[in-house]
């Protein structure tokens, strides 16, 4: 398969998971064949308003669509299977996965009507995959905050392209996953020409403690709370999961399992066989009244202070099923995402205000490790797969450059390192890599159905309007006789409370009238420049007196 | 003066910094004397959009105006002083301080035009003040990450109210300036009624290193930076500016100031005699492109990554006097305050990508410390003051929480120590302490000059605005022939790109006309219902069409 055709050229690039974390999605081109490596979403930026989640832009391979031969998943992520609901809408290309991922992408598909139309197939850890006349796939085990997690090696006619997926070195795995060292060090002998290599904690160092460590504290708090235990972790954390109904085991105690994603995750796990709960574990939330309470754990999300996730609601009083008692214990097996960090603190204030005794990350470290491997990892798996050509990804530029000193570190030429911006693409001929320019890559933001209608200038009048708020003047004027027949009359929203204002908007209104009567006293009334002047004199005035810049809509009519 | 009348009560309350991080001011009362120590301001939380900054209500103070003695301040932090020109307005009483604090509350009065008509009393570590006929303080010296830090103990004929001040304890400190153990010790040995101490770092084991500590990291840097060195950190801590011109001194560099509160501080500490520069050391910003590179160091703002800073606008390379060059070292020598992380964090890629070292504190743990005591410290205090009530303050719930936990553990009785909302009282007479009910207390929010006008109804408006935008929608009737006149005109902003939602819009425009056409027929036209009805009508379908709820302003008039 891999006779060279010597005009042709390897392709290296990211539609998304540079420079950010999130919305992962990685392409590897070679002549006619294109082979996607993830497909993920990200959470919206502090200044996106209003928009629910951002997907990347796909231009590049829908205008190569009869090129893509599929998306391979590395495992089950948001940030790694998030965007193709939206993205096999407009690329129907068969989707590569382990058996969990499918599961997780099912459940998607089918939330988008999409199931049907999508071709899946099933890989495992020896799936060879032909991906067109030149590419092709195999893959080795990792481990990460989700089994069944793996690493892509793409071989291709210039040599091997190796994309790591997220990845620790578990040494315990708690589902006995072991990561394959060995396949990797084969590939690694093999010889691997790039390698994509996860950056998320590079600015960690040393080893990333095993999953397992969590287990032992998880059981410690069971065994020596007096009531009720509830834990607040991601839904995809299986292992996690695990865990806890081990510790409940341990502990005779019953798990019941409350929010959506928590629920569908551990139905899904479970029916799999990648969680494995003993009969009569799992009890209904409407059961829990009825238990003793040292004697139920209740294992919920929230773990981020999400506002309108189960803990946060249980936090707040208002969950319909279940109430924070003093004296339970609550566990955040999680550390606060970037940006989250206020909300999580809110919750853990309200839980201790209820009276729980509350274990959370910063002031109880054990209760939670990272799924993503630390400095002395990284270095392990750049000496296990020696690369020619190093791309650190899956991470903001801090971690980027990090990643690359480490790579310096275990004598990768800087000169063969590459770190790329969205888009930037790395182009490998002969052995020789340069970089070649860009294609089309960037945000794409998804607001409730619309996808991609809000750009720039909507965010930017949102933004303004977060601020100050809007004030709408409206006039009725007659042009023949040069009069205001009705208003102005000024409406605020989010600029003023009205009530107490008066005496400013009276002023305003004033000032409208003066503005008008002067300009049509001169003859101007072209509606183009009676409302730029009602603006101008308005937004002056209100900023002297105020020092606020309210949007101003002045809406000019005539009898 | 501490002759005891037995009817009247000591009473013990914050104003704010409890429950909270920030606009400090707590309140003493005893009969007819009130004392407030300290006057601080907060920085808004993400859900108060376009709120500049938040002080405490002072209602209850102003209310009982003619018994406030006097504001005692701490130390020259902004969340203990920055309210002061806001307060005073409303409150004309003397101000005490040590000389930096007054010095920067002297500059701060300034700007509000209010240093005529304050009195501002200088104190130190010496002094003894009376307040009204029954209240006495007295002062020891802390260290704190600012110099002139003071705690307070205010003698009453209840007992001794000790307010710590924000501190730790460092055996090295930068200045000289000692905590004052003997006299805290002595304090302790005459006996504490109540103890009012800094939760900030509670969740913290340990001791947090001393100042002196980032002061070798920093040389260090200088020393192996072969090109400018630039250094962001807050203004105030004038200890970490000392040891950066030590540094500077050491390394051969000279140093050049950069943002208007450094260059603010700077001088109003160095005309104090709180920062020994070597003459000659400072220079212009204008001079540092004449100087060869390996000579200079850059103190500036920015190390919150504040959009305006000067380190900031040095990132975006959008600053008039200094640009970033390739191999410049860039050290950012604080933590993010929660809430900040990301606009850190994108000012640390935007460095890296010009091609600086940066240095930071979550790969660079050494160039930062706090000011706040950890656990073993605020241990410490408990056991030099050995009080007998115990309020925990400053900081967020959790941190009050684990700071009782804390004087439990030295053996503070549980009964003893409260951890209380704003506004809520601790009474204290003949000995005996509880909780007495709670005095106007709350945020007041400042938006440009105003005041307390914005309210919970502007910040909704606001909320919902930033979320979906909003939709005006014209219209002119006519009612006697019930026919439409002119529109319906849809105006949008921030809701969708008017250019690409043509569609939408028309559609949108026939669901108001048929509205209206409908209830006109039915000879239902007060201008309530209409309006009511349009809305409600165009609402349903942009949430069917869009899943958004963008605000609809209908503006209905009749000819």
């Amino acid at each position: 398969m891999s006779k060279k055709t010597n005009n042709d050229k390897l392709m290296i690039f990211a539609l998304g998971g540079v420079g950010e974390i999130g919305k992962n999605m990685y392409v590897v081109q070679y002549g006619n064949d294109i082979v996607v490596v993830d497909s993920g979403l990200k959470f919206p930026e502090e200044d996106m308003l209003g928009i629910d989640i951002v997907i990347p832009d796909i231009s590049y391979l829908t205008e190569n669509r009869d090129k893509v031969r599929g998306i391979v998943l590395t495992h089950g992520h948001e940030d790694h299977i998030g965007g193709l609901p939206y993205v096999l809408k407009h690329l129907n290309v068969p989707v590569y996965g382990t058996k969990l991922t499918l599961g997780l992408v099912e459940n998607k598909l089918k939330e988008a009507n999409l199931l049907g139309e999508t071709k899946r197939i099933l890989i495992n850890a020896d799936s060879e995959i032909k991906l067109g006349s030149t590419l092709k796939a195999t893959f080795f085990r990792t481990n990460h905050s989700i089994p069944d997690s793996v690493g892509v090696c793409i071989d291709t006619p210039e040599g091997a392209v190796v994309h790591t997926g997220d990845f620790k070195f578990d040494h315990t795995p708690v589902n006995g996953q072991y990561a394959d060292l060995q396949r990797m060090a084969e590939i690694g002998t093999r010889g691997v020409l790039a390698l994509l290599s996860d950056s998320t904690n590079a600015e960690k160092p040393g080893f990333t403690p095993s999953e397992k460590s969590v287990g032992i504290v998880l059981e410690d708090i069971f065994r020596k709370s007096r009531q009720r235990v509830v834990v607040a972790t991601f839904a995809s954390n299986v292992h996690r999961i695990q865990q806890v109904i081990n510790a409940a085991e341990a502990t005779g105690r019953k798990v019941t399992v409350i929010g959506r994603s928590m629920v569908n995750v551990v139905g899904i796990a479970s029916d799999l066989g990648y969680l494995e709960i003993p009969d009569g574990m799992l009890i209904e939330p409407e059961e829990v009244g009825k238990m003793s309470a040292d004697r139920v754990v209740i294992l919920c999300t929230g773990s981020q202070g999400e506002p309108m996730s189960a803990l946060t609601r249980m936090a707040r009083s208002t969950h319909r099923k279940v109430d924070i008692l003093p004296g339970d214990s609550v566990i955040i097996a999680a550390t606060p995402v970037p940006g989250n960090e206020k909300y999580v603190g809110r919750t853990i204030d309200e839980l201790f205000r209820l009276g729980a005794n509350v274990y959370y990350s910063a002031a109880n470290p054990g209760i939670h490790v990272s799924g993503h491997g630390s400095q002395e990892e990284l270095k392990l798996m750049l000496n296990l797969m020696k690369p020619k050509f190093f791309l650190p990804i899956h991470g903001e530029f801090r971690m980027q450059r990090r990643h690359a000193l480490l790579a310096e570190g275990v004598g990768i030429e800087p000169e063969n390192i590459f770190i790329t911006d969205i888009g930037e693409v790395i182009e490998i001929q002969n052995g020789g890599a340069r970089r070649a320019g860009k294609v089309t890559a960037g945000n794409v933001l998804i607001d409730g159905l619309g996808v991609g209608d809000v750009g720039n200038i909507v965010l930017r009048d949102r933004k303004l309007l977060s601020q100050d708020g809007i004030l709408v003047v409206v006039v009725t004027l007659s042009k023949q006789d040069g009069t205001i027949k009705s208003g102005p009359d000024i409406i605020s929203r989010g600029f003023v409370y009205v009530r107490e204002s008066e005496g400013l908007l009276d002023e305003a209104n004033r000032i409208v009238s003066s503005t008008l009567h002067k300009l049509m006293s001169e003859n101007v009334n072209e509606w183009a420049s009676l409302k730029t002047n009602v603006k101008d004199a308005l937004g002056r005035f209100l900023y002297e007196q105020t020092r606020r810049r309210p949007m101003i809509l002045p809406i000019i009519m005539e009898v």
